[in-house]
């Protein structure tokens, strides 16, 4: 093919990317350095290094990236209130800037000349992997077997599993699901199978993080979040680490129902798709965030960051995250953090995750301005005439000149 | 005070409103029309005749003005999927627009040369009324009692009853709720009472048109809902007017525990306050219409829609629903919902409003592009590598002459 | 290569194109039909016939397309205010919808199967061309011959020339250009040769349409254009077809040496560009719309414009001009221009478009409420107060709870 | 009035503030300080002492605030490109913070517990005074004499004076120019007199900053200006303070007739005005800021930054420079400038400010990449079919699906 040396892959340890190494080995005629992330997909990463071994690699990285995922890229996100086309919260997208990262910096450590992932050639992952990959290391060759090979079929890859002596547990040890999944600590997805007509309501069984709504406990539970700079950074009062915060998330969220959806969605690459998400602790964090910015951020730079959300929003679903234009983005975003502290109280029940209280010493609210009561002079009502009316000017000359409003 | 002669007064036939109509004839000696519309309020509107009568009112107008508030204020903002502040639906700002049109409207046919309402000077509907007001028709005087007068508690209220014969059953009727509330077909507010602290949890008995999600019912609902041109035409196949769809929503969500909301806003004249709503059809709309536009929407167009929905939304909450600004931005939303038809199916369970289906002669769902089995060739993949190239190119040329990317 | 049967050039006579006529019948073995249109870029078109005879062409289309043009592409993207990062007047890429609008028509007339164009790789034309061809006809095969054949220096071209019998006169009639070129009715443009470096000025003896500053005449020359809808409509009171009117103020501009830039732009492929352009007319069109408005546009509705107008300047450099995001924002644009009539005055002098006068039976302007002289009580001064009280709330509430605010 | 013991006026030594001056003392009974800065407006500060002193000033200030208004003010401003409704370089409201700001801090200083100002009722000056005083101090009392007194016109002003002997030669030292001017080291602008009729022509021997343009050399100027971090920080390689620059490009500007501008805007308080301006070093700033950044912006984040301007604008005109939004904005604006450096060769010529030449060791433009002649594969064209047919992809399935495109 051409002259690739040594290329990173971003391996599970599951069937399709086993495959992906021999296939590379083979075709590329190079060495291949493995790289598997703990990013909270809930699956052992260890067990990855036999399989590695298995298939003859020498330089295998296994590593627990979960408070990293969560801190520099989750994090961040969030702050943004962050939703994608009104109802996705970028589960799966949030995870990719940082594998992208990792490839290109084993492959820097390794002397590696590429990198190569399990990404199909109709999806969105492989461009969030590809454009971090380009614009970290700009010279770096990518290789996506998806787009290459002729294994389009779930019986040519056995057929290759087999010819190649890949070890047929692999395949075997579960029965596969029907459908396409990914995990980390933000959420579970699903694609595929029956879900691929939008009018075919999900099977009950196929979700794996929450129960449903009718399944949840018939007792709410309430919860205390303590932000600080736009961040959860205690639970019920007990610090935690930006990742266990999110680990306790989602078991609160997941057992009382809470963070299903089913949307259609339109890729990047120009199609739209339909799919399935349970994110139990993501679903809590956006409410909570909101409610504590409530309090807490200036009117118009709320509502600025809501006019920016959905570019910001775009930016990551397209893998856009290490780009110049997210940065930008992030600086606006991150200046209006800096207040954002105080406490959520919020009531998770059968798939509700409501606010029921907010407080915070940075509070912007003005109880002695706001009350119906008597409010001793702190505010004129007298003042909204004139703020009316100036409001009103231009419309009124308009219509004093003719022109029609309605 | 000035020379008004004949002022058409917003006029709920409740005991403020009452002594409103005796104020303004008392102190601006004129004659006062009085204007109530039955927009879904939920409380009988013939009663305001009698009580308006006793007050010496000779120009009476009580109006149905339900299906035109839900036809040509409601539908068009839920269009938009408008949410202010990422929350609240809007429910008091868009009933505020048509009053200030028929307040006008009926200013023009009894020769009035000023109109008036009850709303006070800390709040937003003040604004909203008058900014209608003044673009409607840009000479009208506007009296607002509650900026003028010194009946500032609840006591000197009484004493002005007493003083000037308004009949004492106004008052006594029922017990006064200590909140301040207001009711129309898409929503009602509370406001005022324990909520001014917002850390208080709002207590059970407040609400009035859900029951909990606790209380409502172990048996999901499903409902079909049908869209045309953007708007919901059916329910479960049966052809229904526009308000007739809000009115069943209504009672389904409210039945399901659907649509309650405790949030803190920013007001345009610059507090922030803590309000409570139910919305129970409308956050089924909201959730059912964004669904449908899922499968019948551009991509590009969607995204735009989203970046534009902030500022639409704060035209409407600022009370600018009549002016330029206001009807530029519905060319743009009505331009894209054209093809948005179709069918979304929706599960109702304790508070919850689930999408479980969508389908669309409309829909721009493209299966066989889609799909994770065989697509026979609808789909190149090799396409993508020179997608990928290309949006990443300045990204390369960028990390490759060393600018930093991370 | 493919089944290709018929296919339809965007053919310009010169000799690339009459080398892609044979290229397209050698490599594909397939009819080709010619279509040359005369868009204002100021060289006869009918020569084009012959040529295209000589070269075995059966179907030949010729137009005039110079009306169609202006009506309907260059003026409603000038209602926008439609400049590209800060300064490029979009003269090349508003012209590409129209021709792939014709292609496609042309192929369905003809029965071809495919288009093909003379654009190279690098540029954003093949993307406007192929976006056109692919929105309007979705099925439509198109053939990029620079991206494809192997005729990459103008050797190998003239060789092919010789081999194949294509008449050499159309190499040698003028001296090559050291500058690729494009022109229509809006502007002419020079890319390549010095223009490489960003750094070397533009030698004087490139720019074709305009007399320098230093060259024009030493006295100004005035003129009055008339608006309606945002159009204009007659110069100095002589009504004018769109066209005529372009080509007049490309005369007017061209002799008062108005209109030269000289750029570098980022290009849709991701690399940045250096671009000298001459838009005589367009420059003068600009300014004086943006004044017709200053009188008649509401503030708000002008303000949103402006926010817009990147993004709607983004969509057609990009070449989605056949859109529906481009259909979205278009209907906001011209709900705007319904009162944008009047009448601009403009001195054109060396270089200098500069309005010296806007009168407008649809003006806002209100000399009587912006007068420094007495109003009459027409504004009162003391709305001020509490406009900016109110407006500066949230701003001192901060304040008052120590937010910090420098 | 009310109980203002100590008051800071922003004092500019005329007529109007010395009258302002004795009236607060008058009417308030209260001690007046003065604050008068020198922000390049080209008249003599240290002259107000006297003046003040005469009129039984005790604390008075007068500073020299040129390079702080320049680098703190004009410059961040100028990064992100801001101008006003397509034409307004805002050379008046760049200014209004910087003094709102020493007036609160010289109220600090001296325990002074209100800020008063000559600015009109009907301006936008008086809102940003007012705005800025109320972020910065939140309690302080504001006094606008021109909303609160009587002294509606000039007659009655220099009965006023005649009255308190307030010394004529104020009065007397100059015929009252026919406009309402207003000077700093960006701008000089005119309002009033014949200028409220928008459509006549400003008067020749209104202008004083700049010649015509007919009256400037028939030799063209050519200037190199170096940037760093997206500011000038030398003229042909001389390095100079903010101030300095913007003093030398006045002074070359005005001499060339460049950066005259007459234009109808649209006030925050609600009505249109007339105003003309010189702006003649900014004019030059502005274009060359942009041929920078063409050179060393991202194409994203120079996009972002285009559509984040208008609002940026706004935000400034509109006096809110202290407030949340506006360092919102800031942040995302100069975090892109970090790169912006490098040099811009301008030509000078009878009111043209003509961008001849970039260079930057920061340049994203690359010409290995962008070139006509051949590239030795730095660009492979076969890139940009994919890139097209999936940037297609979302319009062929539309149009495939029978949905309309044009």
């Amino acid at each position: 093919m051409s002259d690739v040396k040594k290329v990173v892959l971003a391996y599970s340890g599951g069937l399709d990317t086993s495959v992906i190494v021999k296939w590379l080995q083979e075709t590329y005629n190079c060495e291949v350095v493995t790289f598997t992330a703990d990013i909270g997909q809930g699956e052992e990463v260890e067990p990855a290094r036999t399989k590695a071994q298995a298939l003859g690699v020498k330089e295998i990285y296994i590593e627990d990236l979960r408070e990293e995922f969560v801190r520099d890229y989750v994090y961040p996100m969030f702050r943004a209130n962050t939703v994608y086309e009104g109802e996705y919260l970028l589960g799966t997208s949030i995870a990719r800037p940082l594998i992208a990262k990792r490839l290109i910096e084993i492959a820097n450590e390794t002397g590696a000349d590429a990198i190569s992932h399990g990404a199909t050639g109709k999806g969105n992952d492989q461009v969030r992997f590809e454009l971090g990959g380009y614009a970290l290391k700009p010279g770096v060759k990518v290789i996506a077997p998806w787009r290459e090979w002729d294994l389009t079929s779930r019986e040519k890859l056995m057929a290759y599993c087999e010819e190649h002596n890949i070890p047929v547990d692999f395949a075997n040890k579960k029965k596969k699901s029907p459908y396409s999944m990914d995990a980390n600590l933000l959420h579970i997805s699903y694609e595929g199978g029956i879900l691929e007509d939008p009018w075919a309501e999900a099977e009950d069984d196929m979700w794996r993080w929450s129960v449903s709504p009718e399944a949840a406990p018939d007792q709410a539970t309430y919860v205390e979040l303590t932000f600080d700079k736009g961040d959860i950074v205690a639970i019920d009062g007990e610090p935690l680490k930006a990742h266990e915060v999110l680990e306790k998330l989602n078991k609160m969220g997941g057992d009382n129902g809470i963070g299903r959806l089913d949307i259609v969605e339109n890729r990047y690459v120009g199609m739209k798709s339909r799919g399935c998400y349970e994110t139990p602790g993501g679903t809590i964090m956006l409410r909570a965030h909101r409610a504590i910015e409530s309090l807490t951020l200036d009117r118009e730079e709320a509502h600025l960051k809501d006019q920016l959300m959905p570019k910001y929003a775009e930016v990551i679903y397209n893998g856009y995250w290490w780009s110049p234009e997210r940065r930008m983005l992030q600086a606006a975003i991150d200046e209006t953090q800096k207040n954002v502290a105080g406490v959520v109280r919020m009531k998770l029940y059968k798939g509700n995750a409501i606010v029921v209280g907010r407080k915070s010493d940075e509070s912007l609210f003005d109880e002695s301005i706001a009350t119906f009561e008597d409010d001793a002079g702190a505010y004129n009502q007298k003042d909204a005439e004139g703020f009316i009316k100036l409001n009103a000017l231009r419309l009124r000359i308009a219509a004093g000149k003719g022109r029609k409003q309605s």
